[in-house]
């Protein structure tokens, strides 16, 4: 991995914030930390107003650092993409009380100067995860040792990271060499480090791929998390530059069955799954010509078992490849775990 | 437009620095502000050791002052991307000349001590046309009004900006309301504005072409200047993003007959004028659904006028749309002018 200065391996238990903020969409990094890094989560810190919960035990920063917390993690992301006034206080007592802070924003936190003076003060360190490291390479495009598997989408939003964590964790308990690869702010909290790879300077893109999953053993596995869509109307340059820095053996393709269009793009209609297999095969052979999928993981979060089955069955009847709700497991995940393990 | 940091409109008559570059492809800036912004270059500064020329007059700063320039343009990339040590007493020098620098390399000049000591000093500007603009927006992917055309390639380096500036010119020439729309460092400087595309972070890079081809009347047509390969391992990131943002409603693909290979990269072989047709439709419908090649611009640089014609003719029997080499004229290119006018 590279030396990143988003480096939050060291950082250990922590506390979730969660601002004032009123709706569960917002709060994607607190449920991703609460449901993949649940052992480090010491509990959570809200402010009057908040209506969202992660169900963790609610604590200040001083209980929280008494349980051995060394960070309070901003797991929300607020309308206008960056820390309002309103969450300043808290943030810089937490500060007071011993712990880190660590965000995922865009906007970084020393440029908020009461935050950057209480640091400073109290001996604590600001962590921007959405930083990247500097001298990142233009992308060779030669291939290297190893196996990959990428996961893409038809949107933004529907299951990437959850698939190639649960992927990830599904491989590691059949005793496979494997590591997951962030790249995503909630994903590089998760995992300890990765390449916050919509941060980068667009040239960059496919060389910060490149290096995200460095050559391997041969039998290693690297499961990297994809971002946005081949075909989201603002994202999805990152997803090809991602797509060929990445150079994956095998894609995996998420798909949310309840989705007629791009999440915040009402003009946009979602691409079929069948679409976004063909594509990723033409433009990934650029970089790795033995590229093919290997499995749909549906996302059917909003469905009860049955009707949850019933869309992974109809989908499975209708493509030649395995589907699966990686969060549902089971038989269908099996055999998804079962396709990466084929040789071609 | 955008009001810019890189906005190079106020700079007027330039003096050409040339270093002490032996290869002419890395003199591409230089070059380019020659064919495209003569009326403006006043001559060339070379160092010892240089063995590239434009042709135009050598000159020492204080000459070019004296001719009306208020600027020297650093006209060549050094092989390592930066500015050598042995650059920096002529570029100081001509700052002590009442000369303002233009430089479009990734590293910003105000990095060197003795060059932002010298601007302050002499009251002269330090200008880097590879900044972005800040706050650049998130892509709405909504349509505008307005005639788009891009160049795509099946390539870098091989005609995209020299094409989109011809056409810009044919289409002038011609009576219509037309914008050349710079999106790489020597168009911006031909231009005097525009949007340096690979210096954008990745997230934001359909926004920035969003803001570099406005609203505008709908008889209006920006010509936007391609960047980059939807094939190419390094930059094809950069590539989808300008063309989701442009929203172009035509194209014209950009070909080197004589090349078999990306530049710099023999493992990767060039895509076929056909592939990257089809797969800028396929890819380009996301955002317009309307979009439809409407030519093919080749570059015959390297051949003489019967071989060039030969090859435009071989291409012309192939390919259902006009080929020509823009920088050759002729009927092929008025063809291809006429085809720009045509409704769907």
């Amino acid at each position: 991995m590279v030396p990143a200065p988003n480096d939050t391996r060291a950082v250990g238990r922590c506390l979730l914030f969660l601002g004032d903020v009123t709706e569960s969409g917002f709060a994607k990094t607190a449920f991703g930390l609460r449901d993949w890094a649940g052992e480090r989560c010491v509990g959570e810190l809200r402010l009057p107003g908040a209506t969202v919960t992660t169900g963790l035990p609610s604590l200040s920063a001083r209980q929280a650092a008494a349980q051995g917390a060394t960070a309070i993690v901003i797991g929300v992301a607020a309308p206008g993409g960056t820390i309002p006034a309103s969450w300043v206080p808290a943030l810089a007592e937490a500060l007071a009380a011993g712990l880190d802070i660590v965000s995922g924003m865009h906007v970084r936190l020393d440029q908020f100067a009461v935050l950057k003076e209480a640091a400073a003060r109290h001996g604590r360190r600001l962590i921007d995860v959405r930083t990247p490291p500097a001298d990142i390479p233009i992308a060779s495009g030669r291939p290297r040792a190893g196996r990959r598997i990428l996961t893409v989408g038809t949107d933004c939003a529907l299951g990437k990271k959850y698939t190639a964590l649960a992927l990830g964790r599904g491989l590691a308990a059949r005793g496979l060499d494997v590591t997951f690869r962030a790249t995503g702010q909630t994903g590089i909290m998760i995992a300890g480090s990765g390449m916050p790879i919509d941060a980068v300077v667009s040239d960059f893109v496919a060389g910060a791929a490149e290096i995200l999953s460095p050559a391997a053993a041969p039998a290693h596995i690297d499961v990297i998390e994809g971002q946005g869509s081949l075909f989201h109307p603002a994202f999805a340059g990152v997803s090809l530059g991602l797509l060929h820095g990445s150079q994956p053996d095998m894609f995996v393709v998420c798909h949310d069955p309840a989705r007629s269009h791009q999440l915040g793009y009402p003009g946009s209609p979602l691409p079929s799954v069948e679409t976004v297999i063909e594509q990723t095969i033409v433009l990934g052979r650029v970089t790795n010509p033995a590229i093919r999928c290997i499995g749909v993981a549906l996302n059917t979060g909003g469905m009860d078992a049955a009707a949850a089955q019933a869309a992974i069955d109809a989908h499975a009847r209708r493509l030649p490849y395995p589907v699966a709700d990686p969060m549902r497991g089971g038989a269908d995940f099996e055999r998804l775990l079962d396709a990466c393990l084929e040789m071609p």
